[in-house]
């Protein structure tokens, strides 16, 4: 069964650790969180789907290449040169990788394919765009990278407003409108509703494709707090209820199925035409992260 | 007594742990051989003065931080990317610093002054210009960066000519310019002459100071080898024989004293003007370093 996964960081990668022995995959990876640090690109959802494509990620972070030093960065620090996320050793690397190519005036979408052959992933791996697209966090200490809201200030700053820096401008590629077009389904990881899933929506050319589709989507939401990350915040922010149903109004206009926490089984049913359905969506494991998976393939078998 | 001494990498910063305790040093730095690499910008000999001048120089090689660890090289490595330089991950901190510092838009002299301070080093590192200068080696195989010739292809192609690409808008800072006329004396380290010492030389308004003051150069060459690295084969090249009476000859028109090695003792007298006179001037560890110092300095006494 050939499968698009739209994914951000941290939830989904965890799922495509289950997906990815199950289907044909392509993940559609948000890229308005990359950002040059240190004179390389960091793109955080791709490297984190293709680490935990490639089961190198550091499970304890779920960021990162497991058990990965951080020497070139201590050796920043005692320069007195603050180098604001914590770029490890081999990471770098990868940045590195996909910079050179880059300057060498391959395309992003190329790069990441090189870069994911490099680790010996067999699932598609694609950048939402080509273009860059910044997300902004709007905080009444004033406007910031998402990574300068997250990383450097902890996610503490009071969240008013979120916005895509240059998404007018991104359209979807060749690449992800084939996946999107020849795909069998879609589904949507438990990635944040606002910061990780959105751009990838507004990107022009996706949101029309998805509703042709049949699209199951993962709550990252399970009773009224998200499973991890800012996502609350960020709803909050942007006017949606922190719950279930808060996410399926985010993706009310193509959504097919819903799938919530068994804790919230209470919501099973139809809410404004859309399916919802229960099952465990917390993955502590790759067991839990297959058994989710079979159960999200079967309701595209339905 | 404030002593001012140009340097390449090797031979130069070997001696500069001799005379950092003896003298108010300030040392310019050719910068011809700065390449970027992996994002950064790196800058061989000043990065080889201050290791040598913080004593945290790796003493087998003479270039990079002794103990470093070569993680992200490696990591490349595996990845199928050949990062020709081997860049330690320390190394790279410092690749960094500087590079961060020159994107924010500090002059190469300010961030260098920064870098070397962050180091705890005392004396004074200028880069001999702030216009990017390449070293560029003409071959039977083509035109070639100094460093593809040198760390890439390992010295190997035969040297047809030597050229220093971008030299003739090249103009002394005034931090250099400052160096220059308020010190005592000039001492020219036992670097390669044409591609450590000679970009040096033509950067506008250095020569013509050099003129003015007392200048002693400590020669690469003995007997008719040099010390280390590929002095010889770029002296023939550029028509200069390859013996201590050659160096004389690239410096002819500022130098003052010669020292040549105790082995060319029979050198020692005059020529074509230039005083020249014999001590050991292998440095096989600190004392050795120290003593050719004391040498050079007693010079300027006289």
């Amino acid at each position: 069964m050939k499968i698009v996964v739209l994914s951000g960081g941290t939830g989904t990668p965890k799922l495509l650790q289950g997906l990815k022995d199950l289907a044909d995959l392509t993940v559609i990876v948000n890229t308005a969180e990359d950002i040059w640090i240190s004179g390389n690109k960091i793109c955080p959802d791709i490297d984190s789907v293709i680490y935990a494509l490639a089961e190198i990620i550091d499970e304890e972070r779920w960021w990162g290449i497991r058990g990965d030093s951080f020497r070139t960065h201590e050796q920043l620090k005692r320069l007195g040169f603050d180098e604001f996320m914590m770029i490890g050793d081999l990471d770098r690397a990868t940045h590195i990788f996909r910079s050179e190519l880059l300057r060498q005036g391959y395309t992003l979408t190329e790069a990441t394919k090189k870069l994911k052959n490099a680790f010996g992933v067999k699932a598609e791996v694609l950048p939402m765009c080509e273009e860059d697209v910044a997300t902004i966090i709007v905080t009444p200490q004033g406007e910031m990278h998402f990574q300068e809201f997250w990383v450097k200030r902890k996610g503490e700053p009071e969240v008013l407003d979120i916005y895509f820096k240059g998404i007018e401008n991104a359209k979807a590629t060749d690449d992800v409108v084939k996946a999107l077009e020849c795909c069998d389904g879609v589904i949507i990881g438990p990635s944040n509703p606002i910061t990780s899933v959105m751009p990838i929506l507004l990107v022009k050319g996706i949101k029309e494709r998805l509703r042709r589709k049949k699209v199951v989507a993962v709550s990252p939401i399970v009773g009224n707090r998200p499973v991890s990350g800012p996502a609350g915040k960020f709803m909050r922010a942007k006017g949606y209820e922190v719950s279930p149903l808060g996410v399926v109004e985010v993706y009310a206009d193509f959504l097919d199925v819903l799938v919530v926490d068994s804790s919230d089984a209470d919501l099973v049913g139809k809410y404004k035409g859309i399916e919802v359905v229960a099952t465990d969506t917390i993955m502590k494991g790759k067991e839990d992260a297959k058994r989710l998976s079979e159960f999200l393939l079967e309701l595209f078998r339905l």
